[in-house]
């Protein structure tokens, strides 16, 4: 066991605060929205940014090419014989323009003991976070060694990352990235009150539907009832994929294959402290599609989704201009739960618009495969202590709604020990306006990890 | 019977060409775009030049205000025996950005016979084409009051028209607005070869359908399956509302007084010289809801319609953005025909769709009666007989789609006698981007509406 004395750690992270905030408003300050093109350049900038604050730490850093935009590679090896731990986080985020937004996306603020712009909780705070649980780890002689692997392409389903990190191993992990273990932190806890640590994520499946009636909008007197109107049948084609009332996928198939959830891991995800009226006030809902907490709950963590995030098509001004449209697409996902196949769901859903209107252009856009493993390994044991010693609570065993495509390419290529030990709360606003990251979250984090890596370092590696 | 030599005319109206391509410059160069808060300057502006116009033409011209945007007022008063004929046209315009335009649309380019622009066949082209006939009348010494009613409110519905007739009338036209007929030029030709004389127009009910269901835009991972989807529920509720594949509008009791067409007057409508392959490529409509040129032709218009006309929600940039939208918004019509009433039609709507969705906000935007008239009458006869002698065929008695609200009003507070004289083509563009007129139109306009006065001038007031 390596002793750990609670009041001197939490004493030194409180000191590491100035610090914290200072290279938090940096790292949000580079508006790296890997979506847009015209944000390349930031997106590089915060990843050597990233690496430049990884070698000031001590690792050797390199900041690695793919066909998109970067990836930060860092080591700190101490001694090969120890265990080594890899911790995942990535640097790019969601868009954000000004509207709805108290202050600027790309300008820290701090509130209290919040920090407030994007990506200051998803992920470049819990990115920090490692780092600076780096410094402990070094200041407390654990014996580990740590690898950090920064992507920048999360927010866009991490097109590049496998062919980068298949270049990189070459078939089998070589020096560079050889790992026992590796440290997601990009998940979301149910409240404040209760860590968690998901065993799953959903899958995703992002397409584009697109019909073309005209050449040109029309006047509706002139040609209206004998010209068709491409968003009427659009909203037609989405009515008949899904009921939106509840959510149920009407496509014929889409269902297949889903792993059903036994009871006992219905109780367990249960316990995770999830509630409806906290769940509606985290994320601001004025409804939400069912009354119970159960319910509710399995519809996010062990069921499918289609939905629908977009819309263009017609007059988007002001009054009402009495055009017939001539176009209109909408932006269409599916999350996926094992044992769902992107590329399977993908041919169902094509085929049933497809058969509907054969017109209609279905694009595919983004895959990503869904992720389950056994919640009872040793690794999720050690998160677990750690969590017990860091918040005096164990975390829930949840399953994530959300999906981080890389966490399957590293259980594929690096290592199967997953744990997925993120620090965001509801409240932060993962892809909302207004985002933003409790500096208790980064404290507590920053604990959790050294005890994590103490853990490992304890227990040894087990290959 | 006014004798009138056709060789001279004609070359005497192919002298007003310059003259007419520069003041419809002058116009098309006021962007006079009503539905936009940003331009009531230009719509002004609009008014002020036209008024000009009329005056230099020899009319007594004043703009006159309303509770919106003007409306000018002329007339040409020979002897207050002779008939007199008043002349409706609007000078404000659709909405136009720059895209999809080949030319600025705000700047005239004259292309062979045709000129570009917005408002160029919709209203303005046909104004001026009054404007020319006035000063042939003149010459002509053709016994016949004119009077110049040109509103800038067309394209919103008229919304402040009726108030200002009637409040410059009192109760029955006073000196400055006493009528014996109306001549609206506003409608369109089913084609170039066959004039037409509308005897009907479609009513409109305009409104916005507009569901919340959260604060902010939630993350589709982390939410995806408990959050409702307003932009599901939107398109859910407007595939309940109508079958966008056939038209067919499905709220109880919507085509409730709805006028059936007999079988004389489909077999009019049918000699319009409507056709299935000339209105597609008019339109540049790749495939329209029917196959039979007749039920396009009623589905156009003695048909009340559902339009979707935009909607706005969720992320339109690039890409897919996996947010589960808050709001989503539909900005719709109805055109309606004899005899539905729009004020009864949206309270069908309205019930409709709060029923199914009672947190659904349905906002009234807009309303214009239908119209519809005796085709058999004295004046449509005159402009019948003008037609032969200008065109060498009798017009097409037909019912337009579109609908014009100043007719249903002016028709109940200045004269029943409304002639629809239309001088515009399919292939024009109303309301579509790289909208254009042609010489051939104004220059046959300009006879046409000379002959008629001379008809009306010969006949007398069908008092």
């Amino acid at each position: 066991m390596i002793a750990i004395d609670k009041k001197i750690l939490r004493a030194r992270i409180q000191s590491f605060r100035p610090e914290f905030e200072e290279k938090l408003a940096t790292l949000v300050g580079h508006a790296s929205v890997s979506m847009s093109a015209d944000h390349g350049k930031q997106v590089r900038a915060c990843a050597e940014a990233a690496a430049g604050y990884l070698e000031k730490e001590g690792a050797e850093a390199r900041v690695v090419e793919t066909k998109g935009h970067p990836i930060v590679l860092a080591q700190s090896v101490v001694d090969p014989k120890f265990p080594t731990v890899t911790i995942y986080n990535h640097l790019d985020v969601q868009p954000a323009d000004r509207e709805g937004w108290t202050s600027d996306p790309f300008r820290l603020e701090k509130r209290g003991d919040r920090y407030a712009g994007r990506g200051a909780t998803d992920d470049k705070g819990p990115a920090l976070v490692a780092l600076f649980a780096m410094r402990l780890a070094r200041a407390l002689e654990v014996p580990i060694n740590l690898r950090f692997l920064w992507e920048s392409e999360e927010e866009i389903g991490s097109p590049n990352f496998a062919e980068a990190l298949a270049g990189l191993t070459k078939g089998k992990p070589g020096p560079a990235l050889r790992t026992d273990s590796i440290l997601v932190s990009d998940t979301i806890w149910p409240s404040a009150k209760k860590p968690a640590i998901p065993y799953g994520l959903r899958g995703l499946l992002g397409f584009l539907v697109r019909l073309k009636t005209g050449d040109k909008d029309v006047h509706s007197g002139t040609t209206g009832g004998a010209a068709r109107n491409p968003i009427g049948e659009l909203c037609a084609l989405i009515s008949e994929c899904y009921d939106a009332r509840t959510g149920r996928v009407k496509i014929p198939g889409f269902y297949e294959g889903v792993r059903p959830v036994g009871h006992a891991e219905k109780k367990g995800l249960a316990e995770s402290g999830f509630s409806r009226a906290k769940f509606q006030k985290a994320h601001g809902l004025k409804r939400v599609r069912f009354a119970e907490d159960a319910k509710l709950l399995s519809a996010i963590m062990a069921a499918p989704t289609f939905e629908v995030h977009g819309i263009v098509g017609g007059y988007t001004g002001p009054g009402v201009k009495t055009i017939v449209p001539h176009q209109a697409e909408a932006k269409l996902s599916c999350r996926l739960v094992p044992n769902q196949r992107p590329a399977d769901v993908f041919r169902k859903v094509k085929a049933f618009i497809k058969a509907r209107c054969p017109e209609a252009e279905v694009h595919f856009e983004s895959a990503l495969e869904p992720y389950l493993v056994d919640p009872s390994g040793p690794y999720i044991e050690a998160a677990s202590d750690a969590t017990l010693a860091t918040f005096g609570t164990r975390p829930a065993l949840t399953r994530e709604g959300g999906s981080i495509g890389a966490v399957v390419t590293m259980s594929q290529l690096l290592s199967k020990n997953v744990v997925l030990l993120g620090l965001s709360l509801p409240e932060d606003g993962y892809h909302a306006i207004n985002e933003s990251f409790a500096w208790s979250q980064a404290a507590g984090g920053m604990e959790l990890f050294v005890r994590y890596f103490a853990e490992l370092a304890t227990r040894g590696p087990a290959r």
